[in-house]
């Protein structure tokens, strides 16, 4: 179970050392991720030229990569940039957006697990559930979609690949492949804007840059999102305003951890 | 003349249905592309390498190309996409900004038309011009830049190019070269965001995706826009918390088709 | 000193010539930029292909160079555009975003100084100091960061290149080499969003499209940027709402030389 005052101490850790998070992201969201790694009080920094990928990188705390809206130039960049970060020691955190729904996304997301065993992997359930499907996971997978049925298959995802596995949904699952972790925060207009899953993945680079218990990190990025996510959303039934209020509360964070609770089934 | 209640029906069907709509876009707008898409109740995917371009199109319901901010790559993808959405029948909307500012883009859309033939175009008056002017449309063109002015030349282009041609202004006309649709719908802030003329092609595609009846599609989208616009021109004077108020009056558009009316010129 | 009456003229002057301004800036800013760029009344074009940097430069009445997501590619078209405005007499703004952070920026950067010679070059005191450090400033630098501390630098700089150099920080300087300009307008919430000094960049563009004192543009600008943010400041004490309003205020804006004061060193 995470310990409130550690998500407190956390979030201050972050404010107080503002890591430095390179972002190789989609260009849909870069403006929105920033700005939410601005709000809970990191540095971001969007950078995929190649000639520049390990500087970037050796003078950064955290590493992005999104596969968003992929193309070959940049997953040359993640590939160096990955390589770099893991031979620092500094963590990497993948977001496979779209596994599944291409073979070109869901091939370079299985690479990149692979070549850079990326140390922590946020998705939805159904680009979680692609990607065990490709092989990675060996055993066989449920076809269902739910985030709740994509537990088994993120714990031995988790198993084979020793990244964390943080599945988000109404319900977000994180697990090492022993413990699971759930948090119960959010709002549904978290789903109606662009962008919220790829914020929660840099907010997992922000937290995993500061706490190397990446379980945790994982785990205390989805409470900050969902709670943030149900601030906003007793302020407004509408997603333009909600994008705008998401920003504030992220911003104005105040430790309120309703609604977790520790359900480690292992 | 557009039905009330087909018009609501095409709303409510977009909800329901909530079709994948594929855009490769420019750079700018690509965020307040996916929220309004969100918004009205379409999903989003921005994709555009050329190794993905036929699964992705595949898996969506409309195709919306749009040349604001175009490289030799892009046009590639471009091409690729439209091809395959044309072979599987699937509404290819193409948005040709910046028409006639360069012959690159004048160019491209060009070659976009004939080679891809998209089944609407949705642009302002210089734009439309600026193709009927690139010999699509072979007879003399008005100079001027008013919509009012460019409706005889967009129903020239609409029968060569057997498109459907959507120029947007003060008020919109819609036309397959026989019947042409009015739109008087609409807000002068609307014209000092970015993005809302792109934002207008998009929601073209997302009707277009649930109603084969190409005119009546293009026709509703700019009704949709022009309300939503009207609604949230209601509510603030200034174009930041505009930007915001207009997705949030997408999201909970209510049927009020003020304003319309049919002009039927043919 | 500025003249408050050629501040409220140029602003006017924006409104009402609309001077388009051509963007090679970063994925991060675009859609913020052109927002920003359209409030102040200006109109924003991005594009990047070299294919059409000759006519697009030819139709503008301003270029701004940001390096914030740099590649090969985009280089390869700042230059064309550079050369292209510089032979037509137009002005060149450059943001030399991230040098200092890398040597790919660092290189860019001053290989953009040396081959275009800006008309003007703005960034914060770190980015400033690390192109004097670059080896285009020859005397010794100051390894503190603060903008205070950068003026000497900043005028040196300016000698040398023959560029204004505009530093921003909690106070903004604004150098020619001979005089110095100080704009203490501003609020630290400009800091808590992603943007706002290649916004400053931006509009430094703007103002200098319509006042070929460069001088007296740059500072314009930063004044503008800096009274909106003190307005937007005043209406919210969080970064999601700042963002919105600071773009209702740069449209609204009022003429309100508040702390503004000549501080002529030289």
């Amino acid at each position: 179970m995470i310990d409130r005052k550690k998500f407190i101490d956390d979030l201050h850790n972050i404010r107080d050392k503002s890591p430095l998070i390179h972002n190789i992201t989609n260009y849909v969201v870069m403006n929105f991720t920033a700005n939410t790694l601005l709000a809970i009080g990191a540095s971001p920094v969007m950078a995929h030229a190649p000639e520049e990928m390990e500087e970037m990188v050796s003078i950064s705390s955290a590493l992005v990569l999104n596969l968003g809206t992929l193309s070959r130039k940049w997953i040359e960049a993640m590939h160096i940039a990955g390589e770099t970060a893991k031979k620092q020691g500094k963590p990497v955190v993948l977001d496979p957006v779209g596994a599944g729904a291409t073979s070109f996304r869901t091939g370079t997301a299985k690479n990149i697990i692979e070549k850079i065993k990326p140390d922590i992997i946020r998705g939805n359930a159904s680009e979680i559930l692609a990607i065990a499907r490709a092989g990675i996971s060996t055993k066989g997978v449920e076809s269902t979609l739910a985030a709740d049925k994509a537990v088994e298959v993120a714990k031995e995802l988790a198993v084979e690949t020793g990244s964390v596995i943080s599945v988000s949904g109404k319900t977000d699952y994180i697990t090492d492949g022993k413990t699971v972790h759930r948090v119960d925060n959010g709002h549904f207009l978290l789903g109606k804007i662009t962008g919220t899953g790829c914020a929660a993945t840099a907010i997992t680079g922000a937290f995993a840059a500061i706490n190397n218990d990446y379980l945790t990190a994982a785990t205390e990025a989805m409470m900050a999102m969902g709670i943030a996510g149900e601030k906003a959303g007793g302020e407004t039934d509408s997603p333009g305003t909600f994008q705008v209020k998401f920003i504030d509360e992220l911003y104005k964070l105040q430790i309120l951890i309703s609604g977790y609770q520790d359900t480690n089934k292992s």
